[in-house]
């Protein structure tokens, strides 16, 4: 049996209890809860316990997972020496693949992936992994890192460690909305990339370093930096009509619209423009949530029939950039969380694995001899 | 259109015009010529040549070729004070994991991927490949780092740079024809890798990251320590047969045996026995290569006729060990070479690029309800 299916499009190649999306009907549920059920009343914390047990945690296991969570904030201090002595200019996603991938060394058994193994070293690189971002970006920009505070929710410890001081509270269950939104969704290009390098029987470290690399792409995680970028080109709220206009003549897309699994609105949006829209005006960014919003009402005229909608990505940005999130850390935010699913998905791996060995076809010459040199 | 196969196992996920294998008949072709064909003539900067042109070079273009990767020895000298900043404890898979991503942070333009820059980021991390890992080495052995040497081959210059003296020309050529050996073989799972992580158009260090993790997996690069280690417990030549007779009654496998794609002699295998050979006479370790041979015929007499022959594991284990590697370095010489083939196959992914984005099969719950958590 051979079948040729370029990037590999309605092809099986995994099995999954995490997410489900019917793309037709814009839906997204995580262990069968919608997504938008999850943004309104759960945690970051609660649901990545959700996608790793396939079940909500009763009181007392979400207590004692979060302590366990919080108990691994600090890295490993060899590993903040190597952050402050890396290039400054270097761009957080390189940095972010490369200090995931440097906690290995740090590890006295990496290679190890039972399942228990594989969850605990999944555990330490999450909690871990805002102090590195949050680290590296305090740095570069002349400031001293901070210590992390073990009595902080993942969301709320993050932009501690980013800025030195409390977020509201309003920031905060933004953030943390935003980490829920982006923590699974199906077997993606960065969680299909974790599942096959973990089936050489590699580890965990090898397999979210993988999955970094892969989430960077513009046609990937990459595409949530387009949105801001566009947001910066247009001057005001009335000029957000013509510049929009002017780009579906052109042909262009518009960042943020359209997703090639969602036909319908995007399940992930929807509560997330509200928590946008709040965020903005207590932050003074409302100029920016209404040209975000006018974007959306010209769209929605001109293509909406079409079934393009806006995407999760379309009031992430207006949400990380009203946090004050500088524009090269929203692809490491998308990290932050989908470290989550991508730690799910190695753990399913490795419960019932098979090693990925697809064919390639050969459309090269045979039979060639190898002429010495002089008679070529 | 919806297939199952776990593994991807006859699914053409690719076209190559690099190599080519026909397991059945124990034929390996780069470019269409026989692996045995370049292992006997040419070098391994003449195969990565030929692997990324699809074709050889005049003798200008070798020339040229070669003077510009030899131009690149040398590492940054950033990457050289974080080299000497690591854990002396890191495995040499992480730690080369870790600084091939680092490479990322000292390139002004990482993310370019034209071809042409593609090509060219490919030819640094070759070129400075070598660097790393001797230097690792050295540093964790106490020794100082030595400057690579610009007139001295691939082969000659790792060697130089891991013992701080010229290599032996057997030694040399053993190594070289390792290198050659082991550069492209088809989708297997760490070049599947380089290419699912490139098609989200991310970059070349990325691919190259992901690839190393993937390889160091114990069912795929990591294979070639557990050669090594059979040969460290079977104490004479003469103890070889009953070990192995031993090992087959209890249907535990003989490492260095078998592939799942070769089911004749691995073409790999050939001319590589005789290099051991030699080798080992050259550099004392005759016992060594005397077991080697011993093991394989008593597999010869025991198995054969099912199809199971020696893969280029089992003699490269013998090669590395009379060279003087350690054992947990065998897996980083795998990467080196293969760094050829990955980057030639991200290049052929870029030439003609799809996402990959295969789908995930959910067999979890559906509707399900978020119980608030005292009601649970």
């Amino acid at each position: 049996m051979s079948i040729a299916s370029k990037g590999l499009e309605g092809v099986v190649a995994a099995e999954t209890k995490m997410s489900f999306i019917d793309g037709e009907k814009g839906v997204l549920e995580y262990v069968g809860i919608a997504i938008d059920d999850l943004a309104r009343n759960s945690t970051f914390e609660e649901t990545v316990y959700l996608l790793w047990n396939k079940r909500l945690p009763t009181k007392g296991e979400l207590e004692r997972f979060e302590a366990d969570l919080r108990s691994r904030y600090a890295m490993p201090a060899g590993l903040e020496k190597l952050i402050t002595s890396l290039p400054k200019s270097a761009t957080p996603m390189h940095m972010l693949r490369t200090m995931v991938s440097a906690l290995g060394m740090f590890d006295p058994s990496p290679d190890k992936n039972d399942v228990v193994s594989a969850r605990d070293k999944a555990l330490s690189i999450l909690a871990q992994t805002p102090a590195i971002v949050a680290g590296f970006d305090r740095y570069r920009r002349g400031l001293s890192l901070v210590e992390p505070k073990p009595n902080l929710t993942f969301a709320q410890n993050f932009l501690y460690l980013l800025n030195g001081e409390m977020p509201t509270e309003t920031m905060a269950r933004a953030f943390d909305v935003c980490m829920i939104l982006h923590a699974d969704h199906g077997l993606n290009n960065s969680t299909f990339t974790a599942r096959v390098v973990i089936s050489t029987l590699s580890d965990m470290y090898s397999a979210l370093t993988a999955a970094i690399g892969s989430l960077r792409g513009p046609l990937h995680g990459g595409a949530n930096e387009g949105v801001m970028v566009m947001l910066g080109e247009i001057p005001s709220v009335q000029a957000a009509e013509q510049y929009v206009l002017d780009k579906l003549a052109k042909k262009d897309k518009i960042p943020g619209f359209g997703h090639r699994v969602y036909k319908a609105y995007d399940p992930r949006a929807t509560f997330l423009k509200t928590l946008a829209k709040q965020l903005a005006a207590d932050t003074g960014n409302q100029a920016l949530y209404e040209k975000s919003h006018r974007i959306e009402e010209v769209m929605d005229k001109a293509v909406a029939a079409k079934g393009i909608y806006p995407n999760v990505d379309f009031y992430s940005a207006t949400t990380y950039h009203s946090i004050g999130l500088k524009l090269d850390l929203f692809t490491p935010m998308f990290a932050l969380s989908r470290i989550g699913g991508w730690a799910g998905h190695v753990i399913e791996q490795l419960e019932g694995n098979r090693l990925y060995r697809p064919d390639a076809e050969y459309i090269g010459p045979h039979d060639a001899k190898y002429v010495p040199i002089g008679q070529r």
